[in-house]
């Protein structure tokens, strides 16, 4: 029975929803800490989910035209420092290089922290003519932020993203550019991740270090705590003018190009762990799953058992599912804890008995429900199944959200509201930086955004009943 | 007329290839150089191709099992040192990062330029039981270097790249691996980039810092310099004893596994580049073309041209290829021009009088061959074209490579063959390395390797006259 004792028990997320997220990292072999201090590495299985995330995201941004390039990493001080906004904002969490070989450098070179000098270095020597406009790039890369304290996917000093970095002719089009890269990851949070989110604007104190306006996706973890799904920026002609980017109208004129950048990270991978989660261990959306379905043969020594799972399993690759038989001689509660553990989507199993009645029985990760079906109809079975698991996600979660998004009048009803449950707080709200930072220091709560689907809750700021500009949503996030 | 000069002329390779090569990059926009010296940027085109390169070699070492990791880009000066051989190697050319946000770190972190030693760590920590060999990881990642000289693709201080490796129970299966990975390497080489190579392996004095045995792919370009394309190295158990990763065997004692790792990188552009390219730019192999067929409407103001082309685009995106219309109002010779430079491997013209004709041309790029085919065989006309296309190209540097390798008896005749032809001369080899450094100093030539495939060109080593171990080639290499 020693085979039983290595899927460990996680902790509850009842009794400790910090452990349990980190008990589901390191068991479900999502990440390890390396050796270099607030660094961790990405394992086979954690990574696999990166990819399956990237090539969805990318193929969406290549629809609507976007191109991928590789900037260099490291970025001259002087560079990044000519815009003062964005280096102030990220210069106390860059990483220094001062040495290339034996030698020191003249000038130091920051590891990116991000990379809209770069972007925009580049385009004040290759940008001419308003007919070359827009320009829609995009980068996959890591960044550097020295943080002080770090968790898997949430907070690391280097992490892996994308950022899409793009110019326009006009303001208009750079708006609708920015707008459009939200929708973009909305549509990723709530249709792939199966994770709905409020869609909203960051207040100046939240935004992006240098942007005109930040657009978020926030959503709602388990523990009812907001977590930044993903960002787009929009950055008016301030950097191209910071960086000396310019076109040559239509009008023969000099001009300057109107500037977005977006981004989304593998803190995705965070939030799919605590927004779908449980104490069995991860729970993944099918699209994003490196295993869709996992074939289990039961009493596998018996005649015929192993070649019937193998023909499952291989009508299901034909149909273009991601799919693995798991044919070890471990036992099958070790097995059935284990794909739990690891959140594959759809578990199939597979015995005698199931032969003779020319069936298999599907059983779904989020809900644990078992379903006997038909041989002959199991590809669309299994992807009728997959469909549940996703509907079925999807519904616990936007439940978890609805129900935990609560209005309040006075910051002592907002702070009494999150501290009974958590989730979303929506005020009335001036538009006063002073109004936030009371409701961080007498609340707790940070602004979360202010949702694009505004209400009106009242006339007045619940901070200090001046008369209010925005509805805003609070909250304590990760 | 203004728009005619556009598509400006590049410098004759026989001219000045060297010029020629950094035109190509250049106007053909594959990269720019960063304001970061040494650094260069990857471009939409350029990174396209280098996307293409990803997904086949990547879905290749899939099919084999291989798996891909992200580890922390920075690496403590201490791990690195653990292996003398390896920081002895690479210690001249490391980045170092000294400080992290306004701290001075306690110790200095090296950009990695390889990461045997941070996969050797990971592995020290989650290797247990011979039941989890191997262990088949691969990354995709930039590195630093940090060059004297750089060169767009050649030789660049940051560059991308995958490297893969991998642990092993036996000795035996490492070395498998590693000569598994050579051939995949050779296959996409000759079968994907249609350039032929030379396996063979490296001399101690070439291999791999740290590494028991190298083996490499070579190629030859249209300069009759020799290129290293991707290499393959087997470790034996020496990483493993310096980092101490163990594992439990069958027979219940603790061992050391046996290792591989194996690169190739944005270096096989330049491969690309000069294995193909022409007077009028590049040549590029359909696999790995951005824009595998592009579509020039003739007389497009006439009515039903437009459509014509659209219709042919769209039934060829259909068929699965890569396909663009330029319908825009610059001259046919600068369209003609244009795709040229950019390598597109086929153009297919349709005017007014081929819609009446119910057909349209094809035009190859390697050799400019031209094909009226009939709108109904359209799809099957183009896949026939586009097979001829890499069948022409390989058979082209297939004869530049045999015509280019000369036998010699003497390092005098080596020169002299080298001077007069360029390409690969083969001698007969003792081992020495005082042989190689004498071959480098009289004739200027490297050993570019042992071929995997020996030939018995006499009895005698050319350089000392003693005893031949080994046939080898030598080259001029970039």
């Amino acid at each position: 029975m020693a085979k039983e004792k290595r899927v460990e028990q996680i902790t509850d997320m009842e009794v400790d929803f910090a452990q349990w997220y980190t008990d589901i990292c390191r068991k479900a072999e999502l990440v390890e800490y390396a050796s270099v201090k607030g660094f961790t590495i990405l394992r086979p299985y954690g990574y696999a989910i990166w990819e399956n995330m990237q090539r969805i995201l990318d193929g969406e941004f290549k629809k609507t035209g976007h191109e991928n390039v590789a900037m260099p990493v490291l970025i001259p001080e002087g560079l990044l420092k000519k815009e003062g906004e964005l280096v102030n904002g990220f210069a106390p969490e860059v990483a220094w290089v001062t040495h290339g070989g034996s030698e020191e450098l003249e000038e130091r070179l920051a590891f990116r922290p991000t990379s809209e000098t770069m972007f925009c270095d580049h385009w004040s020597r290759v940008l001419h003519s308003w007919r070359e406009l827009p320009m829609l790039y995009n980068q996959w890369c890591s960044v550097i932020r020295w943080e002080k304290t770090t968790r898997p996917f949430l907070r690391s000093r280097e992490f892996w993203w994308q950022e899409g970095h793009t110019i326009h002719e006009t303001a208009e089009e750079a708006q609708a550019e920015t707008e459009q890269q939200l929708n973009c990851y909305a549509d990723f949070f709530e249709k792939v991740l199966a994770i709905p989110v409020v869609r909203g604007r960051k207040t100046d104190k939240e935004k992006f270090a240098g942007a005109e306006a930040t657009y978020t996706v926030e959503c709602l973890m388990k523990d009812h705590k907001a977590l930044q799904g993903a960002t787009s920026h929009y950055f008016g002609d301030k950097f191209s003018r910071a960086y000396d980017v310019t076109f040559t109208g239509r009008d023969n004129t000099l001009r300057y190009p109107f500037q977005t950048s977006w981004g989304s990270t593998t803190r995705m991978i965070g939030a799919v762990i605590m927004a779908h989660g449980d104490n069995n261990g991860l729970v993944l959306p099918p699209a994003v799953a490196p295993v869709q379905v996992i074939v289990l043969p039961v009493a596998q020594h018996k005649p015929g058992v192993l070649e019937a799972a193998g023909a499952l399993r291989d009508r299901l690759l034909a149909a273009g599912l991601r799919v693995k038989v798991d044919d070890s001689d471990n036992s099958m509660g070790w097995k059935c804890a284990q794909y739990e553990m690891k959140g594959v989507p759809l578990r199939v199993e597979i015995g005698p008995r199931d032969i003779e009645n020319g069936q298999c029985v599907l059983v779904r990760r989020n809900d644990g429900e078992k379903t006997a079906v038909a041989l002959a109809e199991l590809e669309s079975a299994v992807a009728e199944q997959l469909r549940l698991v996703f509907d079925g996600m999807y519904a616990k979660a936007k439940k978890n959200l609805d129900e935990h998004i609560f209005a309040a009048s006075s910051i002592e009803e907002a702070k009494a509201l999150q501290e009974k449950n958590g989730g979303f707080i929506k005020t009335m709200w001036c538009g006063e930086e002073a109004c936030e930072l009371a409701m961080k220091e007498q609340a707790g709560m940070s602004s979360r955004c202010m949702p694009l689907e505004q209400e009106k809750l009242g006339e007045v700021c619940v901070c200090c009943g001046k008369p209010a500009k925005h509805m805003i949503y609070w909250g304590v996030a990760y």
